[in-house]
């Protein structure tokens, strides 16, 4: 199965990317220091738009830089796109073919902004239209739910970001995210045992905040593209100013809580979910008190900076979503009504 | 009962809003023209953060302006806000109490940003660290689901708008929202017969695009907190990204689909949700072809620009929720698990 295998191919793309691409990003760090950034403008869609959220936390948090998500159809449909003035633009899109994405970058290289193309097709409309491109060297991601291309972009994100701060511990970090992602894949038999309670859910929530805001949203994405139930991603505060309502005892909820600077508040929201809803638990972390509190809890190594812990908590979502698939008797190669490369405008 | 009289006092809000506040805006609006503002960074939750969704759009295509959300944890938890230059930053919030929208703020102020906040307690904490406040005198909120403060949220920043651009007809087309929404609210009864076909769904999606991406979010957000099924909002554009692989013969998925920029592009998605997957919709609007697909078509009046369109469709939205609600056995006053002001770090 391929998807499977992309899955397990993860480790191996990282550690080619980082040591392919290093010198590369390095360099083009340096040329961006040399413009007058005031934020980051991005554009993408389904899964490159959660490496977009993990961008927006990251370089925020490790590079001051604010990021404003970009809405393509003031751009398309409106066609009245806003004043663009010391932005960075950026699109990732693992074809680089979606009209709409590439009319932001089109419209950001018009207005004078210098333009990023984070893609895996480095000859695709949306390279084209860029001063600069980080190629993530995915190799052909066959499977229609994307895998290895999303841990890609997200490592780009992140050696971007390494390479703006000039941070050499966080080089040496990103080192070991290939180790670290071999080891959580040594869970695929437990996730593949685990799924099967959760045969006959037709609904879930996915919670994350911070970094893994990111996370919950692409577990999510996951869940609905292959195995058809409907998994809403939230951060925790979003989640207890309204749609908390609708748990009750028994009520799946996912849950993405490593240790790091929003633990508490995760930690919080999964022990009111369980003490006082008696809702049902899957979390990944590396905290002894979140997977105490799971029905099924999956543990990823304990040494994971937080900044870092997005690159690998997917893995066992996306392994989670695999077998859930298989348990419920679904495709996992072509999911209904979706192709590879959705071109919208 | 006071959600559904919340519901019906919105026309009279509008009008009282329009008429109190439009000079105060006026010279706000001078006030922030003197800046030299190249973005807007915007912090709110929930309800509130509908509203800035619709600011996204609206600022964007009226004004010029690109707007980011804020991602309050930035602030709060991870104490590493982003370096905001030249930005206006924005805090949406009824109580003008929670904790992390004030951080945003505050942290505004001390890099010297111009801070603005839209609020219906100009007392708060919210009000206090804002250079300027737009009072939103929605009057006493008493319903936990916001109503009549998220249109008036709205209304402040349809105000902003066009005191921003100084465009006349803006002006005199904001003069007419009350009347649309009092025509809009006498599909009322058409409305409470409606629900009963979907008395006992547990899921749905709600699509909306451009303008009405606010809309979407909002109705799926009256949804979740009052009849606990799980709704979950998307641009069109984003649901072709993947999600609407979850859609199976009838699958009830509502729409908002005006006449507008967007229209032929929902317009595309709802014909091939129909046709192709044989879905269930609701769909409002005021566009024929977008009605003649509807199981459960909700007219609005045919002469709203769209730029006023999600003041006017979510008034059917509110009133379907509600009375979902009550088909549903549910307290329509109280929601399980949340309370009016809902305080998150």
């Amino acid at each position: 199965m391929t998807l499977l295998s992309e899955i397990f191919e993860q480790p191996e793309r990282i550690k080619d990317l980082l040591g392919s691409q290093r010198k590369q990003i390095e360099q083009l760090a340096a040329k961006l220091r040399a413009h007058d950034i005031h934020y980051v403008f991005l554009a993408a869609r389904g899964t490159s738009d959660n490496a977009g959220r993990y961008a927006n936390y990251l370089l925020g948090a490790a590079n001051g830089l604010p990021l404003a998500l970009a809405t393509p159809s003031l751009f398309t449909y409106y066609k009245k796109p806003p004043v663009l003035k010391n932005a960075l633009v950026v699109g990732i899109s693992q074809s680089g073919k979606s009209p709409d994405i590439v009319s932001v970058l089109e419209e950001g290289k018009r207005q004078g902004c210098v333009t990023l193309s984070i893609t895996n097709a480095s000859e695709s409309p949306l390279a084209q239209a860029s001063d600069f491109v980080i190629d993530i060297q995915a190799g052909a991601e066959k499977a229609v739910a994307a895998t290895k291309t999303y841990t890609t972009e997200l490592m780009a994100v992140a050696m971007l970001s390494a390479a703006l701060s000039g941070n050499s511990k966080s080089w040496a970090e990103l080192s070991k995210v290939s180790a670290w992602m071999k080891q959580v894949l040594k869970q695929d038999a437990l996730i593949k045992e685990a799924v099967q309670r959760y045969r006959y859910i037709d609904q879930t929530v996915v919670l994350g905040r911070g970094y893994n805001y990111s996370t919950a949203f692409e577990w999510a994405l996951k869940l609905k593209e292959l195995t058809y139930i409907i998994a809403e991603p939230y951060s925790s505060a979003d989640f207890a100013h309204g749609p908390i309502a609708m748990v009750e005892p028994g009520y799946p909820v996912f849950a993405v809580a490593p240790k790091g600077k929003v633990f508490n508040s995760m930690l919080d929201m999964l022990q009111r979910l369980r003490s006082d809803i008696q809702a049902e638990l899957v979390v990944i972390s590396n905290d002894k008190r979140a997977l105490a509190l799971a029905q099924v809890p999956i543990a990823i190594p304990n040494d994971v900076p937080e900044w870092l812990t997005p690159l690998v908590n997917i893995l066992p979502a996306q392994l989670f979503a695999h077998h859930l698939t298989v348990a419920k008797g679904y495709n996992t190669e072509q999911p209904r009504s979706i192709r590879k490369v959705t071109e919208t405008k």
